[in-house]
Formats: structure tokens, sequence, C-alpha cells
């Protein structure tokens, strides 16, 4: 939880941290500070103390809405040490970050480099600053991270606003399946009222645009048909048009507009009729779904939940990546992942990640999947889940589950 | 421009290159391979061989859509070398590496590391290469990079890109203005035909939607009235009601759906009529635009144009950022800056960057504005340029520079 991170800080005898900004969205900045419009700068959290932003004077303003303390360039003597350092900025980003710090009153000890941006920058300038400063040991961190475990159980503001997305991420599934049911068939392909067939590249643009209407922005959707549904991470042919007894495959795992809080979730379909195959592949994933929702308790270690599915899949014959590692029919993939201001966060609900047991305020996603590219069909369920302050676990993807989606007769 | 890669890493003595895939848009992947929806994995470029991908199998399909040659994961050995390493992520990412280089006849050398992701995990994931692997150096890279050098110019093919995407931005430019126009006032205030007060918030959905129409993505623009325009990055507010006589900056630079090319322009409006003062302080922007796009030669130094427009707005009593560095009014930030994958590359067309010169391929911005917040006061314009073969300049932003935006009589 958020409440952590000092806690986190002290375990790994960080001094300070620091999250430099650099043109793209930054989710440790977003979960430490806030949402923040800024695109250069500095975040520096002291351990045990507030975290500060250092901003350029064009970003103060935007700044300041964090209710953090703000500092501007000039206010930490920037443009002086840009001038001392004959207009080299990583000379001076070296020399910057140094004296930013000791403004700060942090003057030896780890300091964690954190945050995303163009690593080929920040390696480079973590070596100047070791060479340099050797008061100071900068570290990056990898494997569980400070920020992966504090984000592992998410507090009540946070889980409040994810419900929020949820909600509205589950009212544009629906508006899409409208969408695609306001069409009819002209053979197996889907036409609208003019007889022109309706392609993946209109059903997502409608997603698109229907997604703005809520405050949420695509972050690279998944709408794959046939062939390419039974390659989990194929996003779609935008050219495709949509026929009718093909399953589709839809992912959807919009954010907050400019970055923010996810939602994850997929749903199969398949327009007018299924295919007998699809109905018994689509099936399986459904009940593999509630098994894994039947294996969860609270306390219990995740691995075990993604197991019941692995033991449910392998006993029907299907192929999994446990049975067979790297394989690429059957099911493929993880049984699913925490979720915040990342797609992908821990626990992994993971036969192979055996690190975290559920707990109160993990968010989670479980997703299998069965995929046979043979037959050309792909299906994957999804829910975003919740484990409720009384250990009970809810999805918050209202959205239903339903297979098949009725054409207009005409 | 890209056929300079090898070039660069001759110059840099590296054997190859790595971009880590780390969920997020990472631009030198997509200027190095074209655009590929994959969320994991490498790409690695030896030196003088086209780059290759390595991908989990869940993605072989859409990296195979580069055209490039494609490893799956199993292909490489990853899953043997995660068993191998008791599934241990960072471990098994520093032996996979290796495994990789080695796979490829990569077996001595200069690494280098670009790309955007995660930082703090790269950090460290390099620490672990150099220790346990010293027949290679691994290396970030700061100040001007392999990527930003070969950036600076532009090949036919991306130039043609670019203006497609100018010419639709300057489509969506006009529909926002026309959308403006369609309402009317009561009092001071923008109303709808039910004397609803059109909002910020609601201009910038019409305009996110519009984009999306013409494949376009915004990434944060900023629709700031009043106050708020006097600060250059102020993303305006989105409950704030359109007013008459007002000063709006409107900086708009969408980009590619999902990643890709950037345009940028910014145009300042007043709704009704302008105060005396906008008047004013508007004339002087687009004059000291002409003053920029006059002091244009090929092959001459980039911040010769910024110190003509410093010189300009100097001349008038204006304070800038090389008469008071770190100025909050009159001229605050550089002149211009190159883009394409990036929203800011080199080159820079500022007074303190002194490394450019103008050359055919160029694709930069020019961008003078003046702010007085005591005045509420923001006015900038901006046009996306394009050195021509015959090196010529030539804006690729059609969109009119009119300020006032005249609305309906009732």
């Amino acid at each position: 939880m958020k409440s952590d991170i000092d806690r986190l800080m002290a375990e790994r005898d960080l001094a300070a941290l620091i999250i430099p900004v650099d043109e793209v969205y930054s989710p440790p900045l977003d979960y430490l500070v806030g949402r923040v419009h800024i695109t250069g700068g500095l975040a520096i959290k002291k351990q045990g103390a507030d975290p500060v932003l250092v901003v350029s004077g064009m970003e103060v303003q935007e700044a300041e809405a964090t209710g953090l303390k703000v500092y501007s360039y000039a206010q930490m003597d920037y443009y002086d040490i840009y001038k001392a350092n004959a207009h080299d900025t990583t000379q001076t980003a070296v020399a910057f970050w140094v004296h930013c710090l000791e403004k700060l009153d942090i003057t030896v000890g780890k300091i964690g480099v954190y945050g995303v941006g163009r690593m080929h920058r920040f390696i480079a300038l973590v070596d100047r600053l070791r060479e340099a400063h050797k008061q100071y040991q900068f570290n990056g961190e990898a494997g569980r991270t400070l920020f992966d475990i504090a984000a592992i159980t998410k507090d009540e503001a946070e889980v409040a606003r994810l419900r929020d997305i949820g909600t509205r991420t589950s009212v544009v599934q629906q508006a899409a399946w409208d969408f695609i049911a306001s069409h009819h068939a002209q053979g197996d392909t889907v036409v609208d009222g003019d007889g022109k067939p309706l392609t993946i590249g209109a059903v997502k643009r409608f997603i698109r645009r229907t997604l703005l209407d809520y405050d949420l922005e695509d972050t690279g959707m998944i709408f794959a048909q046939g062939r390419d549904g039974a390659f989990p991470h194929s996003r779609g042919q935008d050219d495709m048009a949509l026929k009718q007894g093909e399953t589709i495959v839809f992912d959807l795992f919009p954010r907050e507009i400019g970055g923010g809080y996810y939602h994850d979730t997929t749903r199969t379909w398949s327009i007018g009729y299924a295919s007998e195959d699809a109905q018994r592949i689509y099936q399986t994933v459904m009940d593999s779904f509630d098994v894994a929702v039947e294996a969860y308790g609270l306390d219990k270690p995740a691995y075990l939940m993604a197991e019941a599915v692995l033991d449910f899949f392998e006993a029907q014959d299907h192929p999994t990546i446990r049975s067979h590692p790297g394989t690429e029919t059957g099911f493929v993939h993880g049984l699913g992942h925490g979720l915040g201001v990342e797609i992908h966060e821990q626990p992994y609900v993971s036969h192979t990640y055996r690190e975290d047991r559920f707990q109160v305020g993990n968010v989670i996603t479980i997703e299998p999947g069965l995929y046979y590219p043979d037959k050309a069909i792909g299906a994957r369920v999804e829910d975003t889940f919740v484990v409720n302050p009384d250990g009970t676990l809810e999805s918050i993807t209202p959205f239903h589950k339903d297979l098949v989606i009725p054409l207009k007769s005409t």
C-alpha cells in the first residue's frame, strides 16, 4: 500500500528516492505524487518526508496542483548550474541532481532511481553520478521493487477508483456489443444498413470513441477474429470484415485519460451463431474461470489458483505452459496479474511465481484461455477482481459473459 | 537518418545495440523496426546487420509483421534458462540476454542499451550484466545519443508520413474552431443552443474524438484560457466555461494511434472579440514568427534563428530566457525543436544549443510566444516545418492563424 513506501525505503536503506520526469507517462510518479501534467524535472522523496517536485517555471502551476511542495528550477539554481557547466545538459543534470539533494538535506547514502523514461539516458547518467559523487550510492532496482511491493495492495481510495473504472469499462463493452448487434448478415459477412461490411477497424474506432465519452483511453485493445484470436497478443486486423460464426477475442484494457489506473477485461464473442467446436471450447474456458474463482481463499498462495486451472485443463488433455513450456496451443499464458497504475502488477497468478498470498486490497485479473490456431479458435474470459476488507473476492467487471451476439434479422 | 545507424554504431564502437521491450511505447523501437505491437522481448541489432526480434510465442505473429527475422522465446531457450535460474526473472534476464547475443554471434564488445522503459529495472540489470559478463561492456548513452543524431534528418518516407499527419491535424484544428463557432454568447459566456455553458472539458473531448476519426490520438493537449494560458505548460481546467474576449492557447501534439510519429501545432484564439492588449501581444507574436521564418537559411546554425527572435522581443522590452534566465513573463521557452517518433527531438532551436545547422530532412517546430500572467494573457503560435530537398523551409501545418473565432449571433 502507498503507506508502506517509507517502510520499504527503510528496508532498502534508501536515504531518498528520485523519479526523474522524462516526457512520458511514468506510473511510479503517478503513484507517488498523484496525476500531474509535467514533462520534466524531478520528484524527490526523502525517507520519512513527503515527496517534493522540482520543475521548470512553465510547469510550476501544474505541479502545485498535487498539493506538494514545489521548487522551480530557478529556485534550485538550475540556470546558474547550466551556465557553469557550459550548457552541457548531461553535466548539468549530474550537478543539478546533487544540488537538489543537498538543498533537501540529503548529503550521503543510498539513492534509489525509479520511473519510466529513456533508459539509455539514465543508465549513463547514473554512471556519471556514481563516478563524480561517491558520497551517494545511486541504484536502480530489479525483481520485486519497492513500487511493485507497495502496489500489491490498494488502499480504499484506489479501490473506489478502480471500481469506478470497471463500471465505465463495462458500459463500453455493452456499447460495443450493441453496436455490432445493430448490424445484420449478408451471407456470413456482417454488414450495415447500406450493405457495407463492418470491419474490425470500424469497431475499434467506435470503442475508442466511446471510451473517451467515459473519460477512458484505449491502450491497444485486442479485437482478433478467427485464427488471429488464437494468438493471445494479436491485436486484430483493421481491414478484416466481421464474419458470423467465428470466435472473436476482445481484450479491453483502458486507463484514465493521459495516464492513471487501468481496468482489464476480456470477452469471447461469436456473431450470429457459434460453431460446435467454439461452444465446447468456450464452455471449457468458462468452467476453468469458475475453477479459478472457487480456488480463491484469503491468505492462500496465489500460485495455487493457477495450478487448479492447469490441473483442470491438463485433465482434459489441453496442453499448458506447465505441461508443455513454450506451447502455442492450449493454455499458453499465466492465469492473471495485479493491476493498478500499471497494466501488469504483482501479485502474478502463475504456477511459477510463488511469492504472494491473496490479501485484502489485492486487485487482480483472472483470465484463463484456450488457443487453437489450427481450428482458428481462440477463447479467453477475463474479469478484474478485488479482495474486499471481509476477505471475499469480487469481480468489478459487471459486463455479462454471453458468447453469441445476435444480429438484426434484416 | 535511419540509414546512418550503422555508421553511428561504428563511431561508438558498438558491437550491437539492444532495445528491451518493456510494456510501454518505446520510440527507439518504433524507429528501428517500425510499428510493432509487442509488450516484451528484445530487439537486437548487430552492427552491419538487420535488427532481429526475440519475443514470446504469443507475440510472434505481431512481430513477424515487421518483416524482420523473429525468434520465439522457446527458440532462444528461454524456458530452459528460466528453469535453470529457479524462475528468478532478473537472473533469467541476465542469462537470456547473453544467450541471445551469443546465438547471434556477438561474443564480445560494447553493447548499447536503448529504449523507453522502467529505468530502475534496467539500471539494476545492467549492473548485474556488467558484473557477470565482463566480455561485454553494456552502456547507456546520454546527451546527443545515436538515436537523437539519426533522427535529426528524416528520410522521404518519414517526411511523407509527417506531412500527412500535419494535414490531418489541421483538419482537426478547423473542426475545433467550427465547433466553438457553432455556439453563441450569453453575456461573455459561450453557451450551446440550450444555454448550457461550453466548457474546456467538452472542447477537449470533442477534439480527442475528432482526432480518432483521423487515426490520431491526443497525447495531452493544452487548451488553456486566460491566466492559465500565461503558463506555457498549463493544460487548462476541464470545468472552466469558455468566455468571450479571453486569450486561449491551444497546443495540439497528437501522434498516430498507439505510438508513432507526431505533429505539433499551437494557435492562440480569442472568442467573439479580442481585447486591445491581446491583439497587440498576438500581433507581436505573429511578427516574431515571421522573424523566425525569415532568419532561416540552409546550413545556417539553428541557434541564430532563436537569437533573431530573442533580439526582436528584447528590442521591444519583453523579458526573455536570455535576458532574464528563468523568467516566467515574456518569452519563457525555447523557439523550437525537432520532432518525429518523439515530441521533442533535435535539432533544438534555442540560443543555448549550438550543435546543429539546418539541413535537408529536418522536421522542426517554430513556436514563439509571450506570457503575461498579470494581464491573464498568453499567446503562442506554432507550426511544424520541413526542410525540403531544395533547401526551402515549408510549413506542414496548413491551418490558418486567425485570432478571433466569431460566434453565432444567436
